[in-house]
């Protein structure tokens, strides 16, 4: 399964944006992907002033062309993440397209990232934004793949509920930060993977040394053995990677954890 | 706290691994050690055909060593793991002393270690052992400590419910092979103290390349921000590691995972 990855710089200009993100995934897709997928917070910068000036509601200029770049270029669309409007209340949200441009799933990130590391980084995204309620996974390609948002990815329950419902691989827009990055960007892909026997991507925006929130950018792909198959350094950079989904099945077979679970001594579960 | 990890060279000769043993438990306490911990399988070696043939009762030879060496040592004592036999059947099990010399914890490891890896590890544990029921915490120095035997740690339930009974620390003898330990050994310890914001702690036997089972070594405590504390080679090696327990408050009041949990959306619990 060949997938696009789009490392992408993000600019205060929306317009200039959303044209960068157009542009990618029609380079992508003339690479042969099949499943294209954004960073968080592609359209806007990464703070709280700029999410409630940014936000937009489905259907919207963002939306639209989401839903036409992968109709356009008859692919599926990860639209990484954008601040979603509903209402009073804004959500980080990621819009997830069909090849004829329907929206089938719609992330809005649950656990929100609120961080205050002592000479390091702080942030509190639960000023600005609702946390959605729904663990979100849908079929693509004739694969399950579970999608979460950035700090979803930290929280161990997530990854296994999804990996007990099929899912094959999970997808995670996200912005590590210059704190957080280099000390659990790779380990946290790469365990998740481990754990549940099936790949995990990480799609970062670029790291600008300039802007308000410095990306840690390294975009991942991690296979169920945990090897790192693809990784970006902090430039933008977009790359279409050829997945093997056997491998899951491959490994299961040989290191078998999902059966071996004590299933008569615990169970995590979505409620 | 001080704590005390005796990579130590495991024999076929039963009374030499337990004199080691006994000796570098007692150089640990010399060190400052409260809590010294040995590797899995400490006093025979790590094949299917001589876990019946050293195979012990509680009570009798090597748990006596352990529960004199605790007493004489007044110290708190996990006691890697050795073959039990109880009645018909046989557990690989750790049990842990206190300072008095009593038994104060048995884990039967609960997740048995089958793998059939391509070109590497073949390694059938179900064959010879039975599984423990229960999952093992218990209290040391005013501590609550989990404690996990190997392939135990493989299961992210298992730490996580751990957590959030209040465990600061996850200890688990342990003998990665040469097929899992370079690609699995470090980011595991890594990942489960960055997820669960505690110490994880790894006490493997030394590497024998002329061995029946090699062990990858490499004892290991990962602090509760991921960083590695202490990192053995494959050689023998004895260490006394001074962990601050304090760190555990810190990184999850800077960087709030366990109560950012949704509760509302998901669970983990025992069963």
């Amino acid at each position: 399964m060949k997938i696009g990855l789009i490392q992408m710089p993000v600019t205060s200009e929306k317009e200039k944006n959303l044209s960068y993100a157009a542009e990618s995934i029609c380079e992508c897709t003339g690479q042969g992907a099949k499943l294209v997928i954004l960073p968080e917070m592609f359209m806007c910068p990464y703070t709280n002033e700029a999410f409630p000036v940014y936000a937009e509601q489905a259907g919207e200029e963002t939306w639209k062309m989401l839903s036409d770049a992968a109709k356009n270029n008859s692919v599926f669309l990860v639209g990484g993440s954008m601040p979603e409007r509903d209402g009073n209340r804004i959500f980080n949200t990621s819009f997830v397209f069909d090849p004829a441009g329907n929206e089938i799933a719609r992330h809005r990130k649950i656990h929100l990232f609120d961080i205050d590391v002592k000479g390091g980084q702080c942030f509190k995204e639960s000023d600005v934004f609702s946390a959605g309620n729904s663990i979100t996974v849908f079929d693509a390609l004739g694969t399950k793949i579970g999608l979460c948002l950035c700090f979803d990815m930290r929280f161990p329950e997530l990854s296994r509920i999804m990996a007990l419902n099929d899912v094959q691989i999970i997808i995670a827009p996200a912005a590590f930060n210059m704190t957080t990055g280099p000390a659990h960007w790779e380990l946290l892909f790469r365990q998740r993977a481990v754990d549940n026997q099936l790949y995990t991507i990480g799609v970062a925006p670029a790291r600008d040394e300039n802007g308000p929130y410095i990306s840690y950018g390294n975009s991942i792909v991690a296979s169920p053995w945990g090897d790192i198959v693809y990784r970006a350094d902090e430039k933008p950079a977009t790359a279409v990677i050829d997945i093997d989904l056997e491998m899951n099945k491959s490994i299961r077979s040989q290191l078998p954890l999902l059966s071996a679970r004590r299933t008569d001594l615990y169970r995590v579960e979505k409620i």
